[in-house]
């Protein structure tokens, strides 16, 4: 797990700037070669300011972490910012961001905070970052091959193989969230029938307890969503009907499970890695009993059942700081920006 | 396509030799570096007499390919062999060939194949040889990734990523007949549900069709496998009933036409490879016609759908000849064996 301490001032060479751009909250940290996290700074995103704003709000956290770390831009290598949408790493300009706005279509992020900034700035999706974060610090260290999966509100995940981070021909590698596991099954935030997002995600698991709800079937959550005063089933909300054994809930977790137990075994039979590790919001809250049943219907579906329990499925150990941590390793390794392509 | 011509006797020293082991018949293939096959051998497997002697089979097919080709054992690099189940390719034994028999089960091949010949022999599934045969001189060969599928009896798959053959952790890499596509749908061979094989293979369609004929509905396979004395629904049978328009052939060739545009998007939205390469007996019969539907609903689930047509989702080129040349290709790279591990 990442520490925080302050810097010594020596061997900075290859210290970075690692930043995770939410739809809510952006973090920077300042982040040593060996992980150690010397500052950070969280604010909110703001998003209703638009790119250019935001670019200003994300400048202004660097720079505040950078203080915090006692350090100045000319002792960082370069910063690396996670995205939470498509974008190519080549020329640094971001697709689309849906949770942030239309601003974001066809923004140049990477030359629009190099110019603020005077530092080599590199971008990737936020779900791929979070995964060379756990990759190199977290739960997927000393592995070669390794596919991370976020569970949150969406269903995300990276993949790293041979040590490198997989980005694919037309930068959309580990969409992992939209392959297929129930043909015609529920509708998607794609609007396609039956991936895995549309199974597995805190979303689906809303969708099938509002869905119960509505048929009839007693749950808690209606009274603790009036509770906490929320219009949505947060993990936490989801976490606290659980443990006053909500039955609708436990059955909707319970089939969550069971989906994410199927797409980890598609992509074992697929990839056949050495670990699978998952995190985000869903088994932040729930910890790693989450898992149990998720590992036994993998692994019931392995093709190859021998070595099975050699597949690691395991939880993320970064938490928050996963995406900040892969984020600056992308910078201090000069690479994934527009200078190299594909590797990590 | 790879030609046959005679060997010119000067530059072998990059000649191999590929053998494509199968459960009814064996193919021997001496191979010049650029795919051109100098001679050939093709005889029944009789997998009934046991592993050590059909590896004696192979060695003779070998030697009257090299007759063929006007070739001696000196003037080859090594022997690959391509084989019909999983393997160690570190060790060069044979896990198990549920096609060839029980004896197959922990037969070291490749060191009873390199005592009978006095040359290096490589192993590897037949399935991931053949995409390597097709990335290097068929379908696939300048693209940097793809992923090849394989529609007969079952459903395989090899995938080649950055150039090269994707092994993984336990050698079972490429198992795409085994990612699950309708939880809880029929019953594939590995006795899950929902896989792909179970879905899209040639078995698959025999399923639903006789199925639905003792339902009561009327098809001319029944008459057809008469006409032809089988027992089972060969590719060809199935395309003779869809030429001759049978409404029952007809709905179960679109159902894992489907089911295997379902299973592409899957693993385009995992991995985001540059092409998909399809071959197989189901593919050889009904030709590029086949895969029309399939690009339909394979694009339509892409999670990214900028340059969606610039996954090329091809046929295969190489006939039955891909696994012959793809063998051969890892023994000229001297790769895959016990030597070196997980690049070709």
């Amino acid at each position: 797990m990442a520490k925080k301490k302050k810097a010594n001032k020596t061997g900075n060479s290859h210290i970075a700037i690692g930043v995770d751009l939410g739809g809510t909250s952006l973090m920077a940290a300042v982040v040593a070669p060996d992980g150690t996290i010397l500052g950070e700074c969280k604010r909110k995103t703001k998003a209703e300011l638009g790119a250019v704003a935001v670019t200003e709000r994300i400048a202004q956290a660097i720079t505040k972490a950078l203080k915090q770390a006692g350090l100045a831009e000319e002792d960082v290598v370069g910063v690396g910012v996670g995205v939470p949408g498509p974008l190519d790493p080549e020329t640094g300009i971001v697709s689309r961001c849906p949770n942030l706005g239309a601003s974001w279509s066809g923004f140049p992020l990477a030359q629009t905070l190099e110019k603020l900034l005077q530092m080599p700035v590199t971008i990737d999706n936020d779900v791929r970052v979070g995964a060379v974060g756990e990759h190199t610090f977290g739960a997927g260290r000393n592995t070669q091959d390794m596919i991370a999966i976020f569970v949150g509100t969406g269903l995300g995940g990276g993949i790293i193989l041979d040590g490198k981070l997989r980005r694919g021909f037309r930068h959309s590698a580990g969409e992992v969230g939209h392959m297929v596991l129930l043909a015609d099954g529920p509708v998607c935030s794609c609007l396609e029938r039956g991936h895995a997002e549309a199974l597995a995600s805190r979303t689906a698991i809303e969708r099938e307890v509002l869905e119960m709800v509505s048929n009839g079937q007693d749950s808690v959550v209606t009274a603790l969503m009036h509770e906490e005063g929320r219009s949505a089933m947060s993990a936490g909300i989801l976490g606290r009907a659980m443990e006053a054994n909500d039955p609708v809930v436990t059955q909707a977790v319970e089939h969550a499970q069971y989906y994410l137990g199927l797409l980890i075994s598609a992509c074992v039979n697929c990839l056949d890695p050495e670990a699978i590790v998952v995190g985000g919001g869903v088994l932040e809250r729930f910890g790693d009993a989450y898992l149990e049943p998720v590992r036994q219907v993998a692994q019931q579906h392995y093709i190859n059942q021998v070595d099975a329990e050699r597949v690691r499925i395991v939880r993320a150990e970064l938490g928050d700081h996963s995406g900040a941590l892969g984020a600056a390793i992308l910078a201090q390794r000069g690479l994934g920006g527009r200078s190299r392509t594909k590797t990590v």
